[in-house]
């Protein structure tokens, strides 16, 4: 099954697809025999990670940026990581809904993965589900999250260009970017840029990098200011992203980028398949009476991890 | 030199605590040493999480119930996660230096911690910090994170009692708080309780918890209308929290969560030193050539991470 399966995404078929990203979501072992198969022919598309605050925009900027693709005739596929959330669950939708503009396009392939219940981290998954994508022939594929999180940063450390969507005047505490943002962005975008606060925050925003010294490497981040929603910027955008793919190759940091994706994809599903294994290996028994020996304070949990190891390694 | 920091640790010692919780942040081997002597000292404080969008009032709610505690003369200490920006510094330096109210009064620690950088995890981190603070005498340990992140949820999954805050009016999109804080939350707190959607919010959310089954159980999460700026509903907060400890005791739910959460130790300190045992086996030059394998699609990931494996497992 699992190679009948393979083949079809191969193809570019897109109910295939949707059920090999399903086996990812739900941490199903078939999902790896299919991953085995589809790996050697990832590494083609371009990925595209955008993130920001809640309500930045980044939904609008997909969008668009997915029209402009399809007018040059690029295959596109999206992942769209969302903060499952019960109290927004109404926003979010609303904001899949009008990607789905393009839900008739079969060349545009989009999916939702909700930031939770993920086995072994929702990055790693989220990265799975770009490789298919990648396997099955999209040229561009845009990875979108939220940045607030370890995982998302994670997830957009690992696009080969990543767009930051700031918007000015939301108020210091939403603007809650983590540090690392600021170091893995290779584009911002200001959006809202009608709002009186845009000039200010462009100029902050330069500053702070010139302060960490990214205005000198090779690749200065640019700055553009958007109203995504009137479709303003967006060409430029798609432009800065172009370039900054342009200069990856050029310069020999694509094939670094991907060699040192590659070398965290392997450590991670060496983790991955050890969590099973060691596991496995305990019994229920045993683990409880080892809970217990903690839960009394008989014995120490760094000691027991210990004494676990050296009976499983070599 | 261990021995001597974690003897000063149990006696309270401020300055040795201090610089524990610099080498478990900085994620040194000194640190996994001084854990296995003070862990058979740990499980005697209440563990209390407190969690919320930034600008919830976290920070406020923490310094009043300090000072609540304080009155009580009971010992308290605080890990506050702080998500680290290059655009937030400012404010939320603000709300430490808010918090130092209380940064004379020996009976009381509070550390930041920076999401950012932590090996083996921020969760990871955050509570071995607290089981210092255990260890240390503390009888009140307060967790504040944003609750934004998985790593945040999975923070507070860890406390005893855990609080979470909302701000009506706020718009959906600030509120995007993960469907699983609704599950772990023990005690809802409406801050900001004099904006005009308070009660609007209080009714969602006592919907919520209807439809999610959550009145039916042994413990209704209380929905607690405060204005912390004001001091307004701290007390009643304060109460809700000790109602829930004795909840847990005597319902011998507390027993359940302290074994469920020393299994979870004992797995991440597990996989924590396969990690390091793993990739200090694998040498520099051998993984360059895996990787290179793997960039010439020569070879799958999984596969190799299979062959590796059978070559250190017994």
């Amino acid at each position: 099954m699992t190679g009948k399966l393979s083949e079809k995404v191969l193809k570019g078929d897109t109910v295939a697809t949707a059920r090999v990203l399903r086996l990812i979501d739900d941490g199903l072992p078939e999902a790896r025999e299919i991953m085995k198969k589809l790996y050697p022919h990832t590494g083609k598309a371009h990925i595209i990670g955008v993130t920001g605050a809640p309500g930045a925009g980044k939904s609008t900027l997909v969008t668009k940026l997915i029209g402009l693709y399809r007018r040059d005739n690029l295959k596109v596929g999206i992942i769209a990581v969302d903060p499952t959330s019960p109290f927004t669950g109404g926003a979010i939708l609303g904001d899949r809904i009008r990607m789905q503009d393009h839900g008739t396009d079969p060349e545009v392939f989009i999916r939702s993965v909700a930031t939770r219940g993920h086995l072994g981290g929702l990055s790693k998954s989220a990265w799975e589900m770009a490789k298919v994508l990648d396997a099955m022939g999209k040229d561009k594929i845009i990875v979108e999250t939220v940045g607030v999180g370890q995982d998302e940063v994670e997830i957009i450390g690992l696009a080969h260009t990543s767009v930051v969507m700031l918007v000015p005047g939301l108020g210091d505490d939403i603007q809650a970017i983590k540090a690392g943002i600021l170091e893995i962005a290779d584009i911002f975008v200001v959006n809202k840029a009608d709002r009186p606060e845009t000039n200010r925050m462009v100029r902050d925003l330069e500053v702070l990098l010139e302060m960490a010294g990214l205005k000198e490497r090779e690749w200065t981040p640019p700055i553009i200011k958007t109203i995504a929603t009137r479709g303003k910027g967006i060409e430029e955008i798609r432009e800065a992203i172009e370039n900054h793919h342009e200069y990856l190759k050029r310069s020999g940091k694509l094939e670094e980028k991907i060699k040192a994706q590659r070398e965290k994809e392997l450590q991670n599903i060496i983790m991955e398949m050890l969590r099973e294994k060691i596991f496995s290996r305990i019994d229920k028994e045993k683990m409880d009476k080892l809970i217990e020996d903690i839960a009394s304070n008989h014995k120490d949990p760094y000691s027991i991890a210990e004494e676990i190891l050296s009976s499983i390694l070599n």
